[in-house]
């Protein structure tokens, strides 16, 4: 498996090289970031070679289109979903993903329609590229009644919406937090297979009660007690060989990159160190 | 326009025969009904003389394939989706008819992923025999809170739904009542295309405003509150020329389908005669 | 019906306002045109005044994708496909269509697995704008042997393609020229449903046996052999009101447009005066 | 990996009860056969038994629609395709299968657009019973030129195909003798993704130029010129581990079932004993 990074839980980066060299310095192999930004910032060489030189590569990239409002905010963002597919090909980054609210203001049942045709259309785009769409299911249980309306957080829903969505590239975003939050545990990885997996988020829970736990307060991986060697190893043993990026959600940390950095590199360390 | 019955508001038949004998001798040119159980009882070609010999046509079958509940009652169904459908078309009906509840126990989000899955498989099956399918949505209130959480119940998410399913042969089944009760008028059905339209169900409300109307207790066409010459003369100049059935739901009625067909009668008379 | 044009068989003009212009002058009421090169030549707001001033609408625009070669080359038009569509819509234009060339050197099979996948994709990103997609079967009898191996020419083959593609928003471009190579009469348009037609060519052909017809040597409506009146007439009765647009593709014309224009003012009065 | 029998090169067996016991006798642990006709012929609870008490399992069956010819015989079809896929989850088989004809007297584009929208017909129907269908590409060379047209033989097509049917359960049936014909490598199997393996045959072909082997001249497993061990080590590597089942379809060969039995345990011991 390759160790990620996304962008939260390290503080502030001046810009992406700084963020792709310091990733590079503390021994992660992927950064997640929005492939199109780059190389509208350095260019298509400069990126590469940013990126070739560190021995790092993109992981994923977030899904820009927004799909859960109008239609016309919808379209409006399928011009530069082209666009960063192209970019995220030219960097030999094929996979893009999304996470989805657990509750919901509208209609759920509406909505569902409405999100159904519309990630489709997205992953029909996607699938042009070779590039496959991870799904995050979002288990945080204040999460579920923030809204009105209960939407879906659990892994099988996610799957089933998956199987109606019915393109061939869409798949699961992994997260540890939320396969806590959802009371999962090894059998249930075990059980999936290896193509139903996009992309995975590592990051650890405080140790309370799962219905207490906050989305925006996570731990690093180790810190907590979710089971991380047990996730890791329930992903290898089904073949999963990909990118296993860093979120850390949390309004309370420091800014401090090297800081967090280096508690990062600890994180990893204990946890891979285990498997 | 093809005046038609349902069984709704009739009483009780001996059989199909009598339905059918009778609906002709009311002037009615279609009735609603299941082919396969048609067929079953009579054998195909004296099923086809009971229909000519009355100038009776099927005007739409009911969908048996229980798409709410779970994948084996769904499975269930399929085997005698196919026989159904070969019966209708040997009966030459290319029309199938299902409801939608406008609330439900389950995660209103996960049912609809399940029933969009499932209802597109019955209507890509029905596709192969010709068949199209006709989606009722059900605007009753009362009906929008009995189940835990909203559904949908409205023309404007049922068109979006039909959206979503994805195949070609998949339309509206427009209930006047359930225009009513969702508050529309003509204009909205000015605004349909003739090709959304698969079959229309028509009958009349009580004079009382639409949150407190019970989906069981309605009148007979013309006997109410709802514009159905206005409901009529918008199907018509959108083109629309095929059957329009009555459905009588109430459970008040007497049950001497003599008194009902001739009720019916007038009822039809009154509200076609004015169109 | 809308009497139309597309730049084939008009001579040169100096820019799209002149066309626009001079069509208006004319006293035609749609031109096809690119949307896309429309706003990047006038902007958006002088280019609807150019259409609005003169009265002339969009009436479709050709599919810039380039779905009969590579992955490479397919990818490469879907960014300017959404470009396109944006300013389709924003022109009030909801028509793009595309041809099928009769005979391919690519294994015919092989080449519509890939076709219909394209296809449906640049479909699908059409839909989300509310623009419908026309493809043109070509029957010229030259074309069906110019290249190894035989594609699809026939409006039966085609219909039947666009229900595998399976995306609601596809149908035909009819073309006056193919409808009469492909040895159709008025009875085949009048088996269509309304739904099925998107845009409308119109041109004649010269006196010989379809099987000699070149598709480069068409004549202006009335001009020929082609029964155009029936054409009309035809897609009249079965509802079709929209944009039928003129596409005299000759190589042996005159470049004069003022002499051109004429010459198809009155080929629209004489056939057009007859329905 | 599973060893498995098809009925061809067996001789002939009594009926499905002899098959199974002789399978086993022999050491084989799966047979593909027909599940609904088992069923039929010894109930549920025997045929359940008969598979138990030998341990055998059931590999895979054929897909008993039509979907070469007319409409009418499609249809004709699908019923006991639901009975069939019935039979089959009773029996705990989840793999159907069907093969290609690598030409075809029908215009190629056209029967692939008639194809395409039967086996996505087919597959969906099969998938909502969480079967997969198999696609055999078939690549004897003579039978590319047998019917007029070319239609399509290549791995690379077939995976086209699937890519274009569009659904999540269907991929490949692996023959060896069509890898070999096809002039395929241990390379294009290391290339496959594990999903997109439903089924795998194994035959041999005798030592002549590829281009001149007849598709029902084949031999046992190591007795010809492919290179099996290669073939099984490339599936085994990307984590293959269901039924490799020996086809060989051969005119010439004895009708004594005890003979061909034998030939073949020693076949497969021959050459999974060198992987």
């Amino acid at each position: 498996m390759i160790k990620g990074l996304t962008r939260s839980g390290l503080g502030v980066f001046r810009d992406d090289e700084q963020y792709i060299t310091r990733a590079a310095q503390f021994g992660f192999q992927s950064v997640d970031l929005d492939p199109l930004e780059l190389i509208q910032q350095y260019g298509g060489d400069y990126s590469k070679h940013l990126l070739e030189s560190n021995r790092v590569i993109v992981g994923a990239f977030g899904l820009t289109v927004d799909w859960r409002t109008t239609d016309e905010q919808f379209r409006e963002g399928l011009k530069s979903l082209v666009e960063t597919a192209e970019a995220a090909v030219s960097m030999n980054c094929f996979k893009c993903c999304t996470y989805i609210l657990p509750s919901t203001d509208q209609n759920a049942a509406a909505f569902m329609t409405t999100a159904t045709r519309r990630i489709r259309l997205c992953a029909d785009i996607l699938g042009a590229f070779g590039i496959r769409l991870g799904l995050e299911f979002v288990g945080s249980h204040h999460l579920r009644t923030k809204w009105t309306h209960p939407f879906i957080w659990s892994m099988a829903d996610t799957l089933d919406w998956i199987d109606t969505i019915n393109s061939k590239n869409v798949g699961l975003l992994l997260d540890s937090y939320h396969w806590h939050t959802n009371g999962l545990d090894v059998q249930d990885l075990l059980n999936l297979k290896l193509e139903q997996i996009v992309h995975v988020h590592i990051n650890d829970a405080y140790k309370v009660p799962i219905e207490d736990l906050l989305d925006h307060e996570r731990l690093y991986p180790g810190e907590g007690g979710i089971n991380l060697v047990g996730f890791l190893k329930s992903l290898k043993t089904i073949g999963y060989s990909g990118v296993v990026a860093q979120e850390v959600i949390s309004s309370t940390l420091s800014q401090d990159s090297t800081e967090l950095l280096t508690r990062s590199k600890t994180a990893f360390d204990n946890v891979f160190g285990n498997i």
